[in-house]
């Protein structure tokens, strides 16, 4: 994205900031051991990424927010198949059990916080998770997670559309493509979400209350 | 997008071809006034775009297939205020009644084509457009519109959840902004769709048939 | 449902209480002409409830409390024809237009308050209206309408899923038939739902705080 | 539901035939020991449908219908309560291992059938169960499972909102009480779906095809 797509956008009211209400929660999105690795769907800021995500974590836990996780799961014997795992047939090594679909150790979910499995980019997809946000009366959504181009942005929109503000924590989400990372931040910013890096979001009044 | 990211999509697993299945469909998601109106959300490839539909529509009306549309409207008294209007206050000017509002003139809908009114990007989400589709037993949502980086990505990444096959049509699908256009069809092809060019596909054996 | 029923539900540990959690809203599901008139959808104690839901109407705008509404509309060129449609022919007269379908006048919608417009049975499906209901962390949703073993019991078991706590006014509900209004009441009772009387609605707590 | 319902219903023109039309798609609803042992979730007819519904499986595989099973599911930790275990709290017991939350072994699911669990009434909400038919063109689901007046009729009316034309097979659906199973198949047929016996169902044309 150029400055002459920001003045179009600016030209045309997009990109407005959007006000952080409490009671915010956090999703942290396939943060997987796969998806951190390079050899398998990892790469580009996707590490430094969870690894800043440990920070945002804590500061969650320490308010007391709800807190959710999605992992990306298929089933054994594929009878799960979909138009996306045709499209990444890789996808398959995802199954319950193995390694490279497990949260990430430094990010284990504690007793008590949502874990919903996935077959779909966004983290709302054939899961409870709008219902289980809405029954805590959350309206904001602070996500971390990978990968930005993918299940972020997808589950950004949904966050939206399901009637929670999305907060993007921008050094918490990363992708195997910087160049695809900034292109999908530019859209969220633009149309989508609040955007902020986590030193940026300590600091708002939703967050220190 | 540059060539690095390809290399990583492609070493991971990315990108593979979608076979293209009939029945197909046609979506023509939010070709109104305002979104080829450079004044008001158009500009870019935008207008070219709703242009080159003209000829899709012909072809997929035709072939008899079910063609469906989406438009973004809200209530007058702004009672469906949503975050995406919070984001994007410009437009509600998108009332139902307004000019900007309807769907150009080269494109109008003919009876007993579908017409979804829909608040936020993608044309599935709070609409029966899904249920629709199903009943027919579509399997192959051909897609344009505008706009790629908003309205089309997001539709597109809904009509693969929802367990159709998505085919855009790349120079039927158009953005204010074209690097914005070009860094989400990357993302499309890479994880959710097949793109083609119109003349493209209409030499698939699902088309010609 | 006799006396054995109800022993076979407790027995099984069916049918506790649910706390009652501000804050509240109102949705009042097709109190359109069409479903109190017996010439058309009517009939039983369907009139009978709308008229006492005029006070329920007032109580919520006392409140504050958002107000949604539901009408059951279809396509003038039945292009949106489902299997509902399919079941229930007589259906089609609800148009947009149409006297059958407009909502009855003594509960007649303010500015600001939400409508959504639906195909089927729940005024969830196909509608914004749990998005809507989540913005406003809304907790309790408070039910009014016709009928009571149709759109009543689909927006009630929807309501539950997307997390709201769904509070049917029984005597704010009504039906065609009123065997199946008791049975319906039952089952919603025992499994999704606070059930009670509009005099017993306003001495809870959290309706008078 | 007395004759007086039936005719209220007849004359405002409801309960019209539904044509069942291939491809069809078997969906077992919640038939987990839980839900056929009258010490757990059982009683009434429901067991007496299980052992029915094995004849119907058999059929199923043998015209090579996808076969679709649902599982009533919660997490060991609560992390998932929702308004349906606060009303039913009981339901806690269906964790993944508890031997109450495991498929009646005379109905296992086979490899390559689907098996998605739920936290809700309905077999599709929160899962990817209507995304699944549809990318495989399924127009008819018939439903057997348990109970009739709760996950079955939830799952009918989620069946004919997504789209498909549910046909209930009326001795492979089972509930604790029989009065409310007779209550629940009136609303069925004169609103959702055709409701056949298994013997009905076999000498239909889409079936014996």
């Amino acid at each position: 994205m150029n400055s002459r797509s920001e003045d179009v956008y600016a030209d045309q009211g997009f990109g407005q900031d959007l006000e952080i209400v409490s009671p915010l929660a956090l999703l942290v999105v396939d943060f997987q051991n796969g998806f951190v690795d390079p050899a398998v769907f990892g790469g580009g800021n996707a590490a430094e990424a969870a690894a800043k995500a440990k920070g945002l974590l804590a500061l969650a836990r320490e308010h007391g927010w709800p807190v959710a996780y999605s992992r990306c799961v298929y089933a054994d014997d594929r009878s799960d198949a979909n138009v996306f795992t045709e499209k990444i047939p890789s996808s398959y090594v995802l199954t319950e059990n193995a390694p490279e679909s497990q949260i990430v150790d430094s990010l284990a979910p504690m007793e008590g916080e949502l874990v919903v499995r996935k077959q779909f980019p966004s983290a709302f997809f054939g899961t409870t998770l709008a219902s289980w946000l809405a029954r805590q009366g959350v309206k904001t959504v602070v996500v971390a997670g990978a990968t930005t181009s993918g299940c972020i942005r997808a589950s950004v929109v949904d966050a939206m559309c399901h009637g929670f503000i999305p907060l993007v924590v921008e050094d918490c989400v990363g992708d195997r493509s910087v160049a695809q990372h900034d292109a999908n931040l530019f859209d969220m910013k633009m149309k989508y979400a609040a955007v902020k890096t986590f030193d940026e979001m300590k600091e708002l009044d939703a967050v220190k209350q």
